[in-house]
């Protein structure tokens, strides 16, 4: 079933302690749609300035994802954001962003992606989030990201969104701040009410917990000792859910486990080196075999 | 295999967003000898003094406990702890610490007790854990924990100890700060230099980490909603992992994953209610009910 996928194409500068990449291509759904891609086809929906480096498409081309969404706006500038990380990394400083092209009209999905069954809505403004819902015509899972920006001060707008939604992705910060609740199970409990199915909670290094009206679940992140950037964890994490859920065209409970630890193997993948290096030089093989290795951690007598 | 555990019994006060508890039974190897009984028997040494409530035996006689390691000594008074645990419950603050007999000469290991193979030495002065090592005729696996106080105030006394253990049990603070190491698998690693085959960091809510020189791999904890009181987890863990070794006989790889597994599911019995009144009414079912859904938890396509 087709996947389609919104959100930023940037141009990122980060600096880690292993090192500082500058002008490296960046964006949630840059992440999001190579680490897919590794699963399933993608449709890639989003808008960069005339400045965005053509040879940046190239590690998009040589994947399945269909760019006939991707637009060049004339005039505009692309997204830019410089960030830094510092001591464990759990979460990036944001020396500057420049919303450039983000800030103006929103893409339009073309016509011929509007058929598409599994969405995914990157973190973005949530009214801008319910724009793309409104141009789809027979989806069968939407999921959306957030962040504290539209949870403190668009609240109202967040919520109307988590009404037209099946599921969200988001932080344990960002769960507890949207919920008030510091129990993270209590928390994704709490944000079932708003709208959505399920909830899962990404909690870094200390992996993702599941929480829908059946169950809740945790599974650990997939073990690497050589993290260099953290960026792009979060938006692996959900194209390998998403791409997971889109290639078996299911989203019942067994499905969405199977595509978190599809999610934790591609997230670990994209933060072993800086911002697209490893999850655009990946395989399908090598999904397969931190899968294996994961299934194997996870499995004792 | 024989299974020894040494650690304190004491009278604890313990208060928690969920209530109080006065003068309940409490200490490392009352939890742990209560935990491991309920996969193997157990045979317990420590020291109490006069004032110890005799009720307060009778959990231990309810099970498979050998208690002919526990001295009583008269003109002594038993350890005692207060503690209170507030917001999440992930550590508590000391009250009171009244050492007592604990803070005297230790108890011996009865004759009958020292062919054990399978040992915890529960958190304690090192060199009162190098005391009992030195006591034992053929150990096969000798396991201990420790704490902050030893690991800043005596590090050369604790660094002997570890010379002399195969495992360390510890938690995530005290694993950064005895290696000085943020990352908790670069932590680990750096503890195996100090002489352990194997070093388990647990991280409470966040589960457990287990690093040696062939593998690092984390397991989830048991996900419970109904959290009243955490003292006790980590001694429960180290219950569950120690019991099962013991009672499999075996502590290669895939044992001490199995053997974590059961620590996870003993923990959550025990940290569902105050003092031992989950952990004493548990029974060999219960633990083998939550290893099912632990199991099934971790289970995917």
């Amino acid at each position: 079933m087709s996947l389609l996928a919104t959100g930023t194409i940037g141009i990122d500068t980060v600096e880690t302690p292993h090192g500082v990449a500058r002008d490296v291509l960046g964006g949630s759904a840059a992440y999001f749609a190579l680490g897919a891609s590794l699963l399933t086809p993608v449709r890639l929906v989003g808008v960069v300035g005339e400045d965005f480096p053509s040879d940046f498409l190239r590690v998009f081309k040589n994947r399945d994802i269909d760019l006939s969404g991707l637009e060049t706006r004339a005039g505009a500038k692309t997204f830019r954001w410089h960030g830094k990380y510092v001591g464990d990394m759990s979460s990036a400083e944001s020396l500057r962003t420049d919303l450039n092209v983000v800030g103006e009209a929103p893409p339009r999905i073309p016509d011929h992606f509007t058929d598409s069954g599994f969405v995914f809505l990157a973190n973005t403004h949530p009214a801008i989030q319910r724009t793309f819902i409104a141009q789809l015509k027979a989806p069968k899972l939407i999921v959306c990201d957030t962040m504290n920006l539209w949870i403190n001060g668009h609240r109202d707008d967040l919520l109307k969104t988590l009404g037209e939604v099946d599921g969200i992705i988001l932080n344990d910060g960002e769960a507890r701040l949207l919920s008030g609740k510091d129990d993270l199970v209590t928390a994704g409990m709490e944000v079932l009410k708003m709208g959505p199915i399920f909830v899962v909670i990404k909690k870094g290094e200390h992996g993702a917990l599941l929480v829908s009206a059946d169950e809740a679940f945790t599974l650990p992140a997939y073990p690497t000792r050589q993290v260099k950037d953290p960026t792009g964890a979060g938006d692996s994490f959900a194209a390998g859910m998403m791409g997971h859920l889109a290639a078996i065209d299911r989203f019942d409970g067994p499905a969405l486990k199977s595509a978190m630890a599809r999610g934790a193997c591609i997230a670990s993948i994209t933060i072993e080196d800086f911002s697209m290096r490893s999850i655009s030089a990946a395989t399908p093989a090598e999904v397969e075999k931190r899968l294996a290795r994961y299934k194997s951690m996870l499995s004792f007598d």
